[in-house]
């Protein structure tokens, strides 16, 4: 590992015995530089070297700029020390579960590499923000350690059941659960179908920024979902994220309404036609009171609906110019229960995918139709695309996202006697995925 | 065909001799409602009847409060005439070439089922507009006349070779492309790589609302895609369609970097990660100065470059927890020469894919990443799975949208030597669908 330098800016620090992760001084034209030599990004000039200030930022540098280079210490030295305050509980405070998957939230960045392992522990993660202890008595849990791209269906139904065991205990005001940012909305979904007409909030967090970086959202948006665990009127399952680039606000979104539309700002997740159902701004709630969709109200019945299984045999296909239909064909060979298009506009594809389509449904395979536009509602009685498509059996999703479509797709097929049955329940609006039809269009 | 009316609608319907498409009378409460019999809407209740107003607009009415209902006249006679205006061309105009593939902007609405139709000829649309006549002397001509769901990569080389003949004539300001808006942003995408360093503008233009409703964008889009080509200071490609709500304001997207994000509005389309390059509002055109995007000027050198193949052998796969790698086997064993991966946030997926991936690269695929996230840039270098599939060969495309990317690698495999040569075009930057990187993170 040279952190990908290469050409002139791996001779340079060859030459001076650097390697990435040594803190360095760095003279430029009148100026001096200091910090941690950080790897080269893949996409960048070969004629950079990039350091991180102590600002936390990274800098490239131009080595044709570069006056005098200097070594202070090597990477072992350099490694930042780890805060663990000791943490008192105040016995009268609400108490909140956080369970910790992992992600970002949960790891820390590693001065060899520059990258970001999975390593805080969930006690780590509250021993770092010691504003919780105003508001909270956390009952930290380490369910799992992965980063979410590597969450799949088994874990929603483990993830699932680890809260419905918390909720039952009936002891907290709610729960939080931290969650790799990746794919926090598809377990957001999972956990919305899995665990239905729920008593408390059940808000998965994470961080777009590690929490050892001084731009990390991770503690913000950990104290937001605490307090939104707390004092929200509302019940059911959020996901709360940054809301904007300012700092200090955080935004609670419906569970099977959230969506990852940036691959790094901190204000990453977005409601999809829908109004986030409350902010965190400073530390105070401000719960929108009148929420256009069907929002649960806290209850003390802890006889909600708990069922957490999920088939795998779903398959989502997006749709683009060029589609060889022989890819639905093979779903159903292979033994897929259900095929999710990610259609185009108002639900469409291409008429070459008709026959194959009518075969899977005439096998029995449940084929239901999203759009890749994600804003809007799919609707396919406008033009004859998609009214071919509802004669062949193909069932129209209104406006549920891809995401949740695919999982709801798991979750129906998991639990109901048939596939009529899941066709059925795939059209009914269970958890705020479908939003509610006006009349006047 | 009962316009998909049931139980209480049907049977009113029926009673009264009431077929969709009829000019009908209804009294409710103290007031009259007069207009068409629509279908009903697939999702609406069934105790709802759907009348469109003179207004353009649909309202459902629902058969409780219906107090009486007559029909005025039947459907034939409640079509509505078509305008064909004499067009007088004024030869001292500049010349701007219209070649028409179909969708929207080109078709009308079928009374009979309220759905829409491809009907309109490019004639006829410049018929319906004669604000046209003020801006351009149009050249128009029917290539196609497909849903754009329907085009293909074939289509896109007879469309790109269509427009080479055109320009080359060299008696062209500009040429408009009217397309359904589907798919238009994978076309734009394919035209921005088949033709590039345009001596002229190239405007793909759609509508989101049939020529004949009154709510319609095609006129507007049409007129604006039209000023566009006779004056702007850019060439290249690009797509006009409205910007936001207004009714008054057409913008100009970067053919690569523009994509369909909402079913049913207007404004359906936006630039992502980029500012559109101009507006036209009021038919004045406001070009953006100085884009911070590298744009072409004009010129009167018609020696563009004309490379108009594209390879069907490429896999779009997006990626979900419960994604099953044994997809990306199948890709290989039936031939693609590339699968581009719609990844998680930085560009992620499950470490269940590595193996078949490393499988593929390893039997000379090209294999790429995009996110799913849409906006923002892939970085593969910050977490351990990133750097493992960049290990294992997966190509990062940097914010290339995924639609652009799966254009750019058919196109890049049908002209070049082989893999390795379209692995490096994938990378380089042809048509600002790779933003520039700046040095300082």
């Amino acid at each position: 590992m040279n952190g990908r330098y290469r050409e002139t800016g791996l001779k340079l620090l060859s030459k001076h015995g650097i390697s990435v992760g040594d803190s360095i001084k760095i003279t430029i034209e009148d100026d001096e530089i200091t910090g941690l030599l950080m790897p080269r990004y893949e996409s960048a000039s070969e004629e950079y070297i990039v350091i991180k200030l102590k600002s936390g930022y990274n800098t490239g540098i131009h080595v044709g700029k570069i006056k005098s280079i200097t070594k202070l210490s090597d990477k072992h030295q350099a490694v930042a020390s780890v805060r663990t305050p000791a943490v008192t509980g105040n016995q009268s405070l609400p108490k909140v579960a956080l369970i910790s998957t992992g992600g970002t939230i949960a790891s820390k960045i590693d001065y060899r590499t520059g990258g970001v392992h999975a390593a805080l522990s969930a006690n780590e993660l509250y021993a770092s923000v010691p504003e919780l202890t105003n508001h909270a008595l956390i009952d930290p849990e380490i369910l799992l350690s992965e980063y979410s791209e590597n969450l799949r269906p088994k874990h929603w139904t483990m993830i699932a059941e680890k809260v419905a065991e918390k909720i039952k205990t009936d002891r907290y005001m709610g729960i939080v659960v931290s969650h790799g940012t990746d794919t926090m909305h598809y377990t957001a979904a999972a956990l919305s179908f899995a665990l239905q007409k729920l008593p408390v909030p059940v808000v998965l967090v994470g961080a777009q920024r590690s929490s050892d970086r001084p731009s990390s959202d991770a503690a913000l948006n950990l104290l937001g979902a605490t307090i939104f665990a707390t004092e929200s009127k509302y019940a059911g399952v959020f996901v709360a994220m940054h809301a904007g680039t300012s700092d200090d606000t955080i935004a609670f979104h419906v569970g099977t309404r959230v969506r990852k539309n940036h691959t790094s700002r901190r204000d990453a997740f977005e409601s999809i036609d829908i109004t986030p159902v409350a902010f965190v701004r400073n530390n105070k709630i401000e719960m929108q009171q009148k929420h256009p969709n069907r929002l649960l109200q806290r209850s003390s019945d802890n006889s909600f609906e708990v069922n957490t299984k999920f088939e795998d045999r779903v398959i989502l296909l997006k749709y683009y110019p060029g589609f060889d239909p022989t890819l639905i064909e093979h779903a159903v060979n292979v033994g897929y229960r259900a095929i999710v298009l990610e259609g185009t506009g108002l639900g469409h594809v291409g008429k070459a995918c008709f026959l194959a389509l009518k075969k899977a449904v005439d096998a029995g395979i449940m084929v239901c139709m999203t759009s890749q536009c994600i804003w809007g509602r799919v609707r396919m009685t406008v033009y004859d695309t998609g009214r071919d498509l509802l004669d062949i059996g193909v069932i129209p999703l209104s406006d549920m996202i891809s995401e949740t479509a695919t999982v709801k797709a798991m979750w129906a097929l998991a639990n109901s006697e048939d596939v009529e049955a899941a066709k059925k329940i795939m059209q009914e609006n269970l958890a705020n995925e479908i939003s509610p039809i006006i009349p006047i269009s």
